[in-house]
This record gives structure tokens, C-alpha cells and sequence, in this order.
């Protein structure tokens, strides 16, 4: 239920250009298949025939395979995530991908409409879900007993959205959530949170490139009490508000007003508040500001405000943090502090500075229909790349009477793994980024009659596997040698192994680095006993790897 | 479409009493929440009114939520297989969980009933996927410039099957598969298939207490071909001898003469031969059986057998192995080698001895329905814990004249799982268990005026997270004594840091082993300048990591 979308949009040019290049593989990636599948299908311009058969193998709409490199960085990231998560004491919990009807219903507004629902088989009528948090709720309902939970979860979430695949905005999206279920003292748990983003964001190495803003709804809640705006109009009021991100003021405003019917006084009140972002010395002045302090919900959310930053400064996350008036956030069930974490980029490049924020609506739009791509549209943008709140009252609408008040947050890993790609193509460095490359290709060379020796090189690929080497060798009884060289340069394998029958009847195998320039002493390899082959290719590759630090330290 | 089932049935009585033990949750367990939620819902033998929120709040049938020790124990069971995986070179290939319905149509015979559909909600015709192969096919065709591919991958697949949730027969459930795409000379990628299934379950430390079973469908066809089998009849007579696992012959034979309508004498002739079992000796008989040599099939498969056994023995794997010519493998599309893995309880306890395998139809059975659970149903056995052969023409269906061989396996999960959880609570232990408990407990004690010292709390918690160990405290800004110690306790932290106003004031805390005994010297703990605090705490766990180490070597 958390409104948190993991669309990727409007992203930096060179991240879209990574994402849309279908015309011709980006030279960065040296695998063939570093582009989501379905984008390659379309950029091969197929015969009607060939467009037949991709039809029939083609994924569906909005979603992608992950696989090559981008799999491995995803794993890479989301590993980062949960080992941040298992730290704080987070436990797994693993929903089944659907749920009944009926937990689902009612729970996501008017976005309800994009719920995937599975066809009346018999039997029970199921959902996708549509994101982690109800079902969370669900199992808290289900499991009274549990007190206190910190659960972590990171799965698939679906919606029947608009997508906009080549910009990450897809129909089936990664959702990681952290959030801690059961009673504890004001803004505790909350500022715990807080740290746990901090401490993401340090361990994703994205040193300082980013923002949390923080606001609480009971200070927005109260203070367009204060402003006077109607106990009915406060929801759509602060959707408005939530909006100040992507549009100027004036628009907002002209939207509360023109739109929401609002007084426009009461706009030019709120104006006054809204569009003021610090960080104490804010707190300081919505605590002076004795009108609104005469608002419960104002005195309440500021007080606790208060604490929360007394323990970010203990937790060293205070510097991280905005608090920001503007902040809203779009669901209605938030009940307190609610946070949304923001990078370079976030908003929308058309309105990140006013002078070029000209209004959307006068951009010539092309229809799209509701199943059509809207990679081009560049009215979509990244949005954040973390965000939640607290959340006390879910649990009851399963399990009436429950007492399980709820803070948590949800970090947008698509977006994370899409900026951190570009990020890498520019050149980044990240020191959590796996290595998967074959570290030793296992040959065989011979004259004419040459067996091919298949089953010695498998002797060998088994010693060196059995010593935690990755050992591949070529698939075939008598490979050629250029096959053999040309498979390992594509396994990226920095050394070889070369059997021979006049070394194996020495019990010796030829030890190569590849890529050594002509006229190298050991641009042939040298002769190594069999026995001593693993201590041989141990020490080179430990020797390569402290090269590799050595250099990445110096740069 | 690996026609692999991760159904467990018929476990060991330990194992079933594990996962049928409702109405009082297992002692050897101590969280609250290691029982299935569906199964814990229903023991709570609850009121009407508790009855109807249950309804609102359970899963869908057939499928559960994964949390606390179990969800704990299945990603130490993964990330093992996942490991050799690696080391293998696989690489991981993440497809959407629905594909369009033309992708999985007419992909898996008879069994098409089980396959979920998505409602028509305009735009595409969904499903969900049945398993990780038929996704793996299309995209290899939709990835035409990939000629060779090692893929894993880790998820969950969805059969509308008669679920039997207790026995861990799911309606989601997990499926881990490894596969190899792409050209190789006879049984080099086979072998390399069968090596990676002995080295998981080294990894999963099942030292010896498994047996693959190996057979090839050209061998298994070109003998019903010898011994006189009708053409149309091979699939049905081969699906008839697969069950000699879970029936003795006379039932097979039964089978295919009274419902078949094979000719007795030719069954017969059948039974002389897939009774068999062996190694390298039956592989030589049947190279001497002339008859079955001038088969151009059986030649063919016994020929490539013979490499495969070379193979296996220069990887160490043959002693794994029985060449069993009774394995069949369910589906049509193997074309090649198929193999099986079985292990204690594999086949159903009834007629695992001939003496007492009484057929099953005399025992009254039960009418369920078709969303029934089955749990309580003795003729439901635990299977095989991993499966898979060659299938090389599943590309070619999505892409005709594509030449992409394919061998693979799949590991099944759950029964892995199931197996692994029931000798735990026996007593076995396994290295490659990984702890996520709580290191240090953060409390803090004082008079009646005590602050409660919430921030010097946090921000010792914060030192100890900084230097890696799990730290906690209790939520409250000024907790009782007992509360922070009950909470300590059910953390499991073995040490606890206890801050006080006097020694806060000279820089100490206390820092404390939890559950010494009366009278220990260290029983109220040490004091600790704080800036030695960590320093201290990692001499205390790393000595009592040390301890725990070296007991555990004695065992």
C-alpha cells in the first residue's frame, strides 16, 4: 500500500541513452545480451516473418528478463540492501505473488484499477499484489501472536500501469522494503529507519548524492487546518502540495484553486508555509509560530519532530535530512513522519530550475494508449529512490483492535540499479560490484592425430574447481586451438592452461597468462608440474588481484 | 516444462510431525512463527467471528508465507546451490512471472489444466509461468545472437495442483534450475550437469545419502522398440515403467496389459530388462546383447553412456551414479540422457519393501476435492529431490531451425528444504548454517528520577552497528529493568552493554555476559571505558566463536 512507484523516468541523458540504444549495442557492455530483450526484438527491423515469431516469444508487456550484467549489478545491489537490513535486526518474510481478492480490495484508492487479477478457475478469486506492505499487514493479522516484528522483504510487486520500459517504468518492478511492526516510544523506530536509509545509501557508496526529506502529515494535516482549508478538501490539498517537486508554486496553486475549488487565500496561506525546507531552524520557527502551535496536531508533530532529530544527531544522520513542508506523499494512510529520499535527477530536468519550467500542457502529446510504451514522454520522471512512513493503523483493517502501529520504507531498486549502471558507464568505480569472469580456461593443443585429450582437461578443470577456481574448458572432443583461445578471451579468462601429450607425459601442463604482449619471456607459458598447478595459479591470481587493488587505490 | 515436481510427500514421520503439529508448535523451535501461518490459523480452533477474520486474512490455498528460521534455513540452502552454480559459470536469468499465453500453450500435454491464467483485463492474454524451462527456451529464440548459455535460476512456479500444504505440496513453490545451452560433443555438458549435482549436495553436506539415477530415452525407446511395443504406444508403456519406483513390476506390468492393452509376453520381455540396475557391468551387458545392439537407438545411447562414464569417473561422480533402466522421466521432450535424484524416502513408505506393498487402491480413500488439502494422504510421496536430462529440440518450437541442445537440472527446493529442517530437529548439524542473531542487548538501569538515557543508548547501539555486530534495544524511552532483559533474552544476544548515570559520568558501561551463573566473578558484568567497548566486545565474541567452534569439531 505504500505509494511508492518504482518507475524510472525521466532519467540523465546518457542513462537513456544506455536504456534506449537499440539501434546499436553500447560498446560499454561487451556481452551481447546487456539489453533487455524485448527492446533488442524491436530494434531488429524483422520481416513480417520474423515478426511473427518474436511475437510469439516476446515478454509480456512492461515487463523484462534480467539476465548479463544487469542481473549480476542487481544482485550486487540488493545484496548490499538486505545486508544492511540483516544488520538492523530485519527478518525475511516471503508472500505468496498472489493474494485473496479480498485482501487486496479496498486497500489502494482509485489505483485499485491497476490490480492484476487471476481468472475464475474454480475455486478462490486471487491478485497479484501490488506491493509488499498489505501483505505484510495481512501476515501480522494472520500471526497475532507476534508482538514485534522487523520484516524485510524484497520481491516482485505488479501493476497495470502505463509502461515506459526503455526508462525503467515497468509493469512487474522490484520492491525492497524494511518495516518495523509493534509499539515503541515516539519516533524510535522512525529515526532507526532513517538510519537504515543512511546506512543503504553509504553502503550503495552513493556518498552524499542524496536527499531525505522529511515532513510528519500531522504538521501538514493541522497546518491546512490552520490555512483554513475544508476537512474535506485536505486529502486533494495535499496531493497538490505533494506536487511542488515537479512544478512550480504558481501551478500548484492555479491547481488548488482552479481545479480543487480552493479559496484562493487560503492557497497564498499555505503558499507561505509550504515552500519552506530546512532543518532545526525550521522546527524552531514552526515552534515559535504560536497560531500554529495552538493546533494540536501541529504540536504534537512538531514536538515529536523534535526528538526525532535529537536521535538523528546521536545517529549521525541529521546532515542527510531535509525537512521539507512541501513533502506530502500520495497514499492515506501515513500517520505520522513520512520521508521520500531524492537524487540527482529526481525531479523532472524540465522544472529542476525555474527558469525553464515551462508548463507541460503546452508540449505538443501524442495519445497513448494505456498498453503503449511511454519511453519518449518526457513529462515522466525518476521520481525518489526510497520512500515511506509511518503507518499505525493498517493491521486493524485486517484484524480489528489490533495494536500494531507500523514505520517503514521502501527503496526503489530499479531506479537504484539504473542510476548506479549509468553511473558505472561514466566510469564510477564500486567497490561491491562481483566479479563472475572465468579465472582459468583449460586447453589442449596437438598435432594431426591428436586425441584432443578431453578427459585429461577435465582432470584438470576438476582440480582447479575443487580449489574454488572457476575452470571452464571447450566443449568438444578435438576443439581447435583458435577455438580454445577464442572461447577463453570471451570468458574474459585471464589465465590459461594448455595440456600437450609430450608435457602430460611429464606430468607437466603449460601455465599461460593471456594478453601478454609479443616478445614476453612468458608470452608461451611456462611448464608446471601438475601437482604444483593449483599453488601456481593461486599465487598468480592473488598476485593479479593485489595488482588490481594496488592500481584501483592510485587512480 | 522439466516435468519436476517440488511436492513433499510421504516425508519421514519426524518430518511430517514437524509440519502437521499445529495444536502445539514444536519445542525445538523457539520463535513463535516457524509454523506455516495457513496451518497456524487453522489450529487456533477459533470462534465464529475470529473464524471469519481468518477468512479475510489467510493465504491463497496451496501457497504460504516463508518467514523466521524457515525462510532463514531455505536462502542458507539456496545461496549453497546457488554457489556451486556460480562456480560453474552459470549465469542467472530472472524472467517474468506471467508470459503470454502462447508461450506456454501446448508446452506441457495433459498437465496444461494446472497452468494459471490471468483475467482478461484488455491487452495481452496472461499465464502464470509452470516452470523455469519453457521461460529459459523463449528467450534463447528471443535471443537468436546467443549460441551458448550456462543460465540459472532461483524462483517460484505456480500449479493449479491438488495442493497438500503440510507435506510442503504447493501450489508455489520453488523451483532452482541449471541448464546449459548451446552445441557440445556427446555427454561433455551432461557430464558437467552430473558433477554440478554432486558437488550441491556435497554443498548441502548430504555426504553420500543420495543416489542419482541415470537412464537415456534413446536406450529406454530403441528396448521397447526390440521387445515389441507398438509405436503409439512407447509414451504411455514408458510413463508405465517410471512408476517401478513407487510400485513393484507385477503392479507395472498389470498396468500395461489390462489398462494399456500391451501384449503379455511383450511386457514380459520388458521386464526382463528394466529391472535393472547397475553400473558399468549392466552397460556392458547390454553392449553384449546383440539383439538390442542391432537397435540403432540403443546403440547410439549405450555408445554415449559409455563416454558418459568416463567422464563421470574422471570427475570422481561415478560411484554417485546407478544406471537404472527403470527411469522413464515423465515428459515427452527429452531426448537424451535423464536422470533422477533420490534419496531416504524418495518413494512412498508403503511400498518402499515388497512385503509390505500392498496395493494402494484396497485402502478406503477419501473423496477430496480438488482444492483439498491432501497432507493426511499416505499414497502422496516425497518424489525426487532434483531431476532433469537433455532436451534439445524445446528451442526449435519457438524458433524453427534454431539448433540450441539444451541439459539441465532442477533442484527441488522445498523437499530440500523439508529434508534438510527435519534432520536439524534430530540433532545433525550443517556448517553452512548462518546466524542472525542478535550480538549485544543495549540496556540501560537507574533510580526512580532515571532518564532512561535513550540517546547515550543509541548511541553505544550505534557504535557496535558501525563496528559490524547486530545491536538492539528496547523501543522505550525509559524501560523497566526486567523489560530490557526479557528482550535481551529473546534477541538470543549473548552479551548485554548496560549504561548507568555513575558510570556514564566517568565514560564506563557495563558490559556483561548474559546468563552466567550465580556466584560467577563477571556476573554483573565489567566495567568498560566506552571507547574500549568495542575493542572488548570483539575479543568476547570472537573467544566465544572460537569456543563454540572447537565443541563443536569434538562432537
Amino acid at each position: 500500500m505504500r505509494h511508492f512507484r518504482l518507475n524510472l523516468q525521466t532519467i540523465s541523458p546518457l542513462t537513456r541513452r544506455i536504456f534506449t540504444s537499440t539501434s546499436s549495442p553500447s560498446t560499454t557492455f561487451a556481452k551481447p545480451y546487456h539489453i533487455d530483450a524485448a527492446t533488442t526484438a524491436a530494434a531488429m527491423a524483422p520481416s513480417k516473418k520474423d515478426k511473427a515469431k518474436k511475437e510469439l516469444v516476446k515478454t509480456a508487456k512492461g515487463t523484462r528478463d534480467w539476465y548479463g550484467e544487469d542481473v549480476d549489478l542487481l544482485r550486487d545491489i540488493t545484496s548490499q540492501i538486505t545486508g544492511v537490513f540483516r544488520k538492523y535486526k530485519g527478518q525475511e518474510l516471503r508472500t505468496p505473488v498472489f493474494e485473496r481478492e479480498e485482501v487486496l480490495k479496498g486497500k489502494y484508492g482509485e489505483d485499485s484499477k491497476l490490480i492484476y487479477d487471476l481468472k475464475d478457475q474454480g475455486g478462490e478469486l486471487l491478485s497479484l499484489r501490488y506491493d509488499l506492505t498489505v501483505p505484510f499487514a495481512r501476515w501480522l493479522a494472520l500471526n497475532p501472536d507476534v508482538s514485534e516484528f522487523k520484516r524485510y522483504a524484497i520481491d516482485k510487486v505488479y501493476r497495470r500501469d502505463q509502461p515506459a520500459v526503455a526508462k525503467g517504468r515497468m509493469r512487474e518492478f522490484y520492491q525492497c522494503d524494511i518495516d518495523f511492526a509493534g509499539p515503541c516510544d515516539p519516533m524510535i523506530f522512525d529515526a532507526e529507519i532513517i538510519s537504515v536509509i543512511v546506512e543503504v545509501f553509504e553502503a550503495l557508496e552513493w556518498n552524499g548524492r542524496y536527499t531525505i526529506k522529511i515532513n510528519d502529515r500531522r504538521i501538514l494535516d493541522g497546518l491546512f487546518e490552520v490555512c483554513g482549508v475544508p476537512e474535506d478538501k485536505i486529502r486533494q490539498i495535499s496531493s497538490a502540495v505533494d506536487k511542488l517537486d515537479k512544478m512550480p508554486w504558481e501551478e500548484v496553486k492555479k491547481e488548488m484553486v482552479e481545479t480543487k475549488g480552493l479559496d484562493e487565500a487560503v492557497a497564498d496561506k499555505i503558499g507561505t508555509y509550504v515552500t519552506k525546507k530546512g532543518g532545526r531552524d525550521l522546527l524552531e520557527e514552526l515552534k515559535k509560530d504560536e497560531v500554529l502551535q495552538a493546533n494540536e496536531k501541529v504540536k504534537k508533530g512538531t514536538e515529536e519532530m523534535e526528538k526525532l532529530m535529537k536521535y538523528l544527531a546521536v545517529e549521525e544522520s541529521l546532515d542527510k535530512v531535509s525537512f521539507d513542508l512541501s513533502l506530502a506523499r500520495g497514499l492515506d494512510y501515513y500517520t505520522g513522519l513520512i520521508y521520500e529520499v531524492v537524487t540527482e535527477g529526481s525531479a523532472p530536468a524540465t522544472v529542476s530550475g525555474s527558469e525553464d519550467s515551462k508548463p507541460k500542457s503546452s508540449k505538443p502529446k501524442k495519445q497513448l494508449g494505456e498498453d503503449d510504451d511511454r519511453s519518449d514522454d518526457p513529462s515522466v520522471g525518476v521520481g525518489s529512490v526510497a520512500a515511506g512512513g509511518r503507518y499505525d493503523n493498517l493491521v486493524e483493517r485486517f484484524l480489528p483492535g489490533a495494536n500494531m502501529p507500523c514505520v517503514g520504507v521502501s527503496f526503489g531498486v530499479d531506479r537504484i540499479f539504473s542510476i548506479t549502471k549509468a553511473r558505472i558507464a561514466k566510469g564510477e568505480k564500486f567497490s561491491y560490484i562481483t566479479s563472475s569472469a572465468t579465472d582459468v580456461y583449460v586447453m589442449a593443443f596437438g598435432g594431426k592425430e591428436f586425441s584432443g585429450m578431453i578427459e585429461e582437461r577435465m582432470h584438470i578443470r576438476r582440480l582447479l574447481r575443487r580449489a574454488g577456481y572457476i575452470a571452464e574448458l571447450a566443449p568438444k572432443e578435438k576443439p581447435k586451438p583458435q577455438v580454445q583461445f577464442k572461447r577463453g578471451e570471451k570468458a574474459g579468462a585471464p589465465f590459461a592452461v594448455i595440456l600437450g601429450e609430450e608435457e602430460q607425459a611429464r606430468g607437466e601442463v603449460r601455465l599461460k597468462q593471456m594478453g601478454l604482449p609479443e616478445g614476453h619471456p612468458e608470452k608461451d607459458g611456462v611448464l608446471v608440474k601438475v601437482e604444483n598447478l593449483v599453488g601456481e595459479v593461486k599465487t598468480r591470481i592473488d598476485q593479479r588481484n593485489n595488482e588490481a587493488k594496488t592500481s584501483q587505490l592510485s587512480v
